[in-house]
């Protein structure tokens, strides 16, 4: 079973477009009449038949839904980009798969610049999403201010900030009912200013236990227990 | 601080050799009477003093004891190689990193045959070790038959294997005190009569969750769980 995706899905038709449409068309070489399944990145996920195909888009009926209700827990990692961007691009795939709905990623003081090309992120996460047969596409936004990132998580229940110092207060302990936000900091870690701005934001400082984790690792570490959370 | 690999350290001297070697001398440019930290990959860390650099060996004399306890919990997870070496290699460094204590490798009825280089997974363990400033080295040891795997893991209190048609078992529910092994299988999964003979060697079928996750994936978020308990 291979997972479309397309933002144009209605109550009874669709349409593929660009990439999914050459995927279907010219690699899988679906034609009229066949049956297909497409997701919306956001839960929703239905049979559909194909009606038509043209050169620049595909259109189908809708014929039922599999599911199509919004996971009601949106978790989002906050990180700050590792310079590889190998290794950014492994953990937007990762967090993708184990179902994260939000990547955050902001420039701290200790960050090292590099070029963040979230449309190319973007596609490995909708990769990710069909390749993992899952029905949701996490946001993925840049924001080059930590303060930016600070406005802008206003609506989480559970904001928590990863800090190496931070011996005592275990991340698994602050994970409850709601939505959460981690923020993982560079190599070399946040500095004690950026620390006390997320508390004074709301963010509580946690411990991601005795080693000391990459980025990238770090992010999918808090990522798989704020999902592990979930399914208990 | 950077953290160099022996396996011949002793209670006031010990040695580096070849790569270690290379990386204190050529590289980081220390000489006789620099002071080193090294652990030998099972929970010892020294303090040391370089006493003496010839060109195929370096001598150094202990000069304290930073942690000399080997792990009390000792994790595994035993894979179904993925086909691609990038993702194995991945999961490699990725479980070093937060603490897996022996990574197996083990063909099973649907895994795509690939090479297995396991001195090159072990570089990358070794490496993954140093980054993380962590005191432990996993073995990484490699089984054609999934039998051999069975006869091999009589030790862990807790024995696991994931399956994804196992919707009501989730692992959390699983992870107690004591050494756990969990057996995650290739893409296609593994097959009913794997899971019946895992079953007759102690295993207990296990889901994770409701997405489903790469090969490597799955395993990092096993092992995640599992390291998180210990945690707790």
């Amino acid at each position: 079973l291979f997972v479309f995706y397309s933002t144009d899905i209605d109550t009874d038709k669709g349409s593929l477009q660009e990439e999914d449409l050459h995927h279907c068309v010219h690699v899988l070489r679906y034609k009229e009449g066949d049956l297909i399944t497409v997701t919306n990145g956001n839960g929703l996920i239905v049979s559909a038949k194909i009606s038509k195909i043209t050169k620049s888009i595909l259109y189908f009926e809708v014929l039922s839904f599999i599911s199509e209700l919004p996971d009601p827990i949106q978790n989002a990692i906050a990180l700050s980009p590792p310079k590889s961007s190998d290794r950014l691009e492994w953990f937007v795939e990762k967090a993708t798969e184990i179902g994260i709905k939000q990547i955050i990623l902001f420039e701290s003081s200790r960050t090292e610049r590099s070029r963040i090309n979230v449309a190319r992120l973007q596609k490995i996460a909708i990769s990710a999403m069909k390749q993992s047969k899952q029905s949701y596409l996490p946001t993925i936004v840049h924001y080059e201010k930590i303060a930016t990132l600070f406005q802008q998580c206003t609506d989480f229940q559970t904001k928590l900030i990863a800090f190496c110092e931070m011996r005592q207060s275990y991340i698994q302990k602050h994970i409850a009912a709601g939505n959460h936000i981690v923020m993982i900091g560079p190599e070399g870690d946040f500095t004690n200013e950026e620390v006390d701005m997320a508390k004074s934001h709301g963010f509580s400082p946690v411990s991601l236990g005795k080693t000391i984790l990459r980025t990238e690792t770090a992010g999918l570490f808090a990522a798989t227990l704020l999902e592990n959370y979930k399914n208990l």
